[in-house]
């Protein structure tokens, strides 16, 4: 069971104590408990949480088992001995609450506080990194590529923004995914109704949650869907597998821009992070490539699992949770973790080829269509031929042909001009 | 291809024309190319499109059907034949445009189209019906079922409420994925940079875009993105995925509710579409659910085909553009049609068995949770257990426990107050 | 509705009247069903079967269609008139059987037919082709990529090999998984049991089918799992989903070898199928490739569909029957058709630039492996070191160094003799 | 990295030192390597394998790791100390090697071992303990049901044939990849073309892994295509998905048939292994089946990230290899282990509620279907038509109607005549 389900709990547990003194709670007891889980929500207690995912679908393990670490440490906390029940795992640590909605609940915590502080912020360092990355290389002018094949030219600032913008809007998907993740089941107990609770205790704990955690935490709407479905995870990690998809095209540009040294297209180079190969100098493993793609492959197929589990609840309860929860965590972390990774000891370093990006851009055929308004189509489709026919540059061909002078074919054939739409 | 996709072609050519007339296009021709290319939007020249899916990943071919149906049109209109080029496929038709952006443009145009005509207006009508069920059911006690097995009771319209919940959310969903989609290559040509365009024809093709259809469109805000990339439709297809995670739960909740008629849960009683099997009457196959059910499975698989595409672009140009264009549409469509059926052949339908429901709560040893405050836990869970294990009922095993009066008893149990937080 | 599922119709109806003869089944009618039901085999009669797949998950209307189609062409055949009931639908054509036996086992004879005649054969001309290439090529020797980074070298034969053994394992995988699809579920009429048959009527049909077909068809082992679960077409899904994902692999690189024309790798001329781009001679984009990925990724995509509707089923029988035929029939042909047009189009005619391929190898550094049994490890790195910096050759280094003579660095660095193991 | 992958190390480097001594290595630091290498095999040496898998896409690390733990271990056995390269990590321990051959080589030691040791003998448990029931419940006559409606009558040893046919044929699945799954890249070093190796190497080191294993690892047929893709990973991760689809196909049957235990279905008592819920005595949740059923879905989304990972490899390598085997064994480890659990804590003590199934069977309207040779079609079906409209018995609507006497009905209606062919 994932360490951010375990403080996750102690955040609720102290609230509902918290709550639950406001509708009669003994406040002594009521205190202790919230000191306790507070230790909870801040990992001093894990080793008492020995938990393993393939349980109850329920998660009700769990929660029994956050309930009795807190009521012993609590008693502990009094004075009293550990396992005396002087703080009673059910009738007060987990008062007003049962297994169906402190799960959720947790699954939800966990989720949206992992979200914003792994996540979101190491997203945004990549973001940012990539952006100086654009900006640095504004105005390298670079041959483009379409179909893997040469195609006309664009700066490599250009193509950096489109990354750039990839994971921006990657940003934006997972944001725009939180206000159902905000939702807390908290106060429908056992099957939605909050048979056991009093009226406004779900409020007052989502409030509370809101405050412990700062993030914006409301009840949900309808206890029933949150409960039955874990149709905000189906969503969020819906976003991740987007998020996924973005990184993975990204690591695989940069990995091939980045091949060789000499057989490759070699036009970026990228900091060397390992020794190269034992016996062949000069070579650097885009290895922060290949853990980030490996990554993005892991998140896709946990996204399936968690769609399959979303998708076959039963009646009132959804029976995947601790699934759903780790494969969503999991996604989390790993996403976050590799981005970050991957902008420390892969992006920041990323150099321009700058010689080898102009020899290619020159070479290219590709140019020649700058010659279409002065000789028309025709004789730039021969001279394109011709040059690549005889393997020889388009000027070659071109004053070969005699369609224009060496000064001419200077004037009209800048690769710059043919970055952007004209006045 | 599918045929939103050729009418989408229409808009664009037509939206082109137009703004290409203000850049200087022959008025004449102008004129001309949008009345051929309004009559592809409404569908009239679908013939002219014989396209398949798996062929060039960027829509090429069908960029130059449409040029060359177009073209062929408008000359036969200006009373030229068709095939003499007096408007040029090219020249006129795809003027200032390239198949690198045209086709990521109709991509969007008819995806966003689609849902918003086909898919949310269905969504809607389900999420009403469903709504309309969970008020007629607000007064219907039943049992409550976790783990599949027996739980609190809850009403059959706080049950059919959480369905209500997941179609809204699901509608949601789908709308917040919209402002990516609504973004338009247009204006990036062959590799984002906009080569071969004047400034601000981006700007004005989206406008028009958006007013021909009535969408909010905009240009995309990076163009190098918009056409390396498929993000948005991976994204889209995240949430289509959610809501056939969504669907898949409530009909599953569905046709087992409505199990049996004798052997089942026998708890709704659903629409007799069509005539039973030749040698059981009485037997209703929950035909819509099966139909929904299967095109939820569908939805899923296309989404992993979508992210599968969606990631795997090169440098500056995603080439898997049919394949995910026409997976998306396939969604949306296959979603949109079997939710408005799936509410008018099963859910507008649906009574309640309230016989079977009454018997079978009061059945259930559930009900004995009512009693802890009276007769403590320990006596409660002593007549909960006898019953259980004497096949009778509470009151008898109670009544035999000598625990309470038969008064007190029908005093205390009362499902109707187990339904929701007390004052 | 896949046209495989309405052929095999026509086989299974044929087979059963055929069956049924021996069991007392009047032989007029049965000559005249068998007849009919031929002509469904032929898909002479398709039109008569105007079916969709988003149905009952059983199939059902599929079955009473094929018995109603050629149960009123047997009584035309027979010179009644149609719709007249001589020949009966139900008690003669559907004599024995039950949609819940009948649709399982024309799934199973479509596909095993479809693999048969449509995948199998086009995954062998594949392989024999890409074997082709594989010999044509055996003595190019090349630079070999790991990490999209320069290698030791290896021949372009070498390379080919791998793809054909992809291909021929591909077949096999396929092949292994036809044993269990070759079982047919007949003769478990409603829900496995067989009831309403008599006894040897199950082995009796699946013999007339294999006789029919020259497949090796043969009764399910046991019928309850033939009806609830569709395993096998999991199973097969999962073989298809392999060679997809063989053939990716082998399209990616393909257009990544020929990808240039100037600043690409341009180690393969691949055959230039559609004219290039309008503006851009010499531009040949590998629209089979794209082709065959975009099939790949919706093979995989189908593959997840058809584990969801695989998994889901409930009790005696899935119902999710229509779109898992559907799904893998989609794939088989997906399949088939794509590696035919990609052997034909591309593979045929993949031609070595033997000039870029040894330009490339000979300034690759990776050959200084060669020099360490000589100069050691330590001055041979220095070697490539010194000419990955000052970006020369690895001889003119080696030269400056004075490590060695001309005469024995050609000695020593002998890219042929670093392709395969020594004596 | 998964402990199996270190063992395997374990095997392969004692297998290459075994070798190489033929091939010269010095016996006394062989034979040291064999000693250090067993015990990695062992696992002893667990702790000084700090690996993870989000690296380096060849593994790399894990490779060096393994030659360095090795050749220490070996120098200290041979009296030297640790660190000192008495024994060196490349020139003694990975002689012949490189990490491109050696983890593929691991990848498919473990994952063969552990299929054979952990997964197929669990599978067979599960297999054996179905079996058994479906004998012990053979004469339990039960009704059927189709699309979740009543339907003609089995027994639930049928029922559990199936199951068990569903089992017994994913231990077939499994066990046909193996021989793909038994071919070793072992001999390819760095491309597959086995620089740096002496003729024969590749055979002689499979065999000896062979002898060591007791499992038929061959060397494999290409190595080219051992390196470059992961197919048999692919293939074999395809049949653990089909056994996934065939246990989540159960276990959601037996929670189904099981639920209850007054408002569910009912037929089937399941064990309680952990106390019911603390308010509701009677109720035992399927956890087993939860259990199971979030494992099977893991196990189809790891089979989505192996396909991803599996068919993004580039020219001569693959390089998602740890994912790849990680995402493996972990469905292996998952199926392996809940299998055993479920068989062990839910099948083996099942037991059959034969009061309520006798209930149910007896009260269904389905028996009907044995009136039709007597009294006609029509008049059964006006028997059920009663019987479910008034909520009546089948005899009680026949004898009202008077189409036959109380005799012939019992004579007539016997639901244990209804469960297999005529004669």
């Amino acid at each position: 069971m994932p360490e951010p389900i375990i403080r996750a709990f102690g955040v609720l547990k102290k609230c509902a104590a918290k709550v639950n003194m406001e509708y009669g709670l003994d406040p002594a007891i009521g205190k202790a408990i919230m000191q306790a889980a507070q230790e909870v929500a801040e990992g001093k207690l894990n080793d008492h949480f020995p938990l393993v995912v393939w349980q109850t679908g329920s998660g009700t393990q769990s929660n029994m088992n956050a309930n009795e670490v807190i009521a012993n440490r609590a008693a502990e906390i009094l004075g009293h001995k550990r396992g005396g029940k002087f703080v009673h795992p059910n009738d007060h640590v987990n008062r007003s609450q049962s297994s169906n909605d402190t799960f959720p609940t947790v699954m939800h915590i966990a989720s949206a506080m992992e979200i914003n502080s792994r996540l979101i912020p190491n997203l945004k360092i990549l973001h940012n990194s990539l952006h100086s990355k654009s900006v640095e290389f504004k105005d390298i002018v670079k041959i483009g590529r379409t179909h893997t094949q040469d195609a006309t030219p664009l700066t490599l600032g250009q193509e950096f923004s489109g990354y750039t913008t990839q994971v921006k809007y990657g940003i934006d998907r997972v944001m725009c995914t939180l206000p159902r993740m905000y939702q807390l089941a908290q106060g429908g107990t056992a099957v939605g109704t909050g048979l056991n609770t009093k009226k406004g205790f779900d409020v007052k704990i989502a409030a509370a949650v809101a405050e412990e955690t700062s993030l914006p935490f409301i009840t949900a709407e309808n206890k029933f869907e949150a409960l039955a479905a874990h149709d905000a995870f189906v969503e969020t990690s819906g976003a991740l597998n987007t998020v996924a998809a973005s990184l993975m095209k990204i690591a695989n540009d940069i990995r091939l821009l980045g091949s060789g040294p000499r057989c490759g297209l070699g036009e970026l180079i990228l900091p060397e992070n390992e020794p190269g190969s034992s016996i062949m100098p000069g070579k650097v493993n885009p290895t922060q490539c290949e853990a980030l793609t490996m990554v993005c492959a892991q998140v896709m197929g946990n996204h399936v699992a968690i769609t399959i589990g979303g998708s076959n609840g039963h009646f009132e309860l959804n029976v995947y949770k601790p699934m759903i929860a780790s494969g969503l965590l999991h996604s989390v972390r790993l996403l976050g973790d590799s981005s970050a990774s991957f902008e420390k000891n892969c992006v920041k370093g990323i150099q321009a080829n700058k010689e080898r990006i102009s020899k290619l851009l020159h070479e290219s055929l590709m140019l020649v269509t700058s010659l279409n308004p002065k000789i028309g189509y025709d004789n730039a489709a021969a001279v394109a031929k011709k040059a690549h026919k005889e393997g020889t540059t388009l000027k070659d061909a071109a004053l070969k042909l005699g369609v224009l002078t060496s000064e001419e074919f200077d004037t009209l054939v800048v690769p710059e001009k043919m970055i952007g739409p004209t006045d």
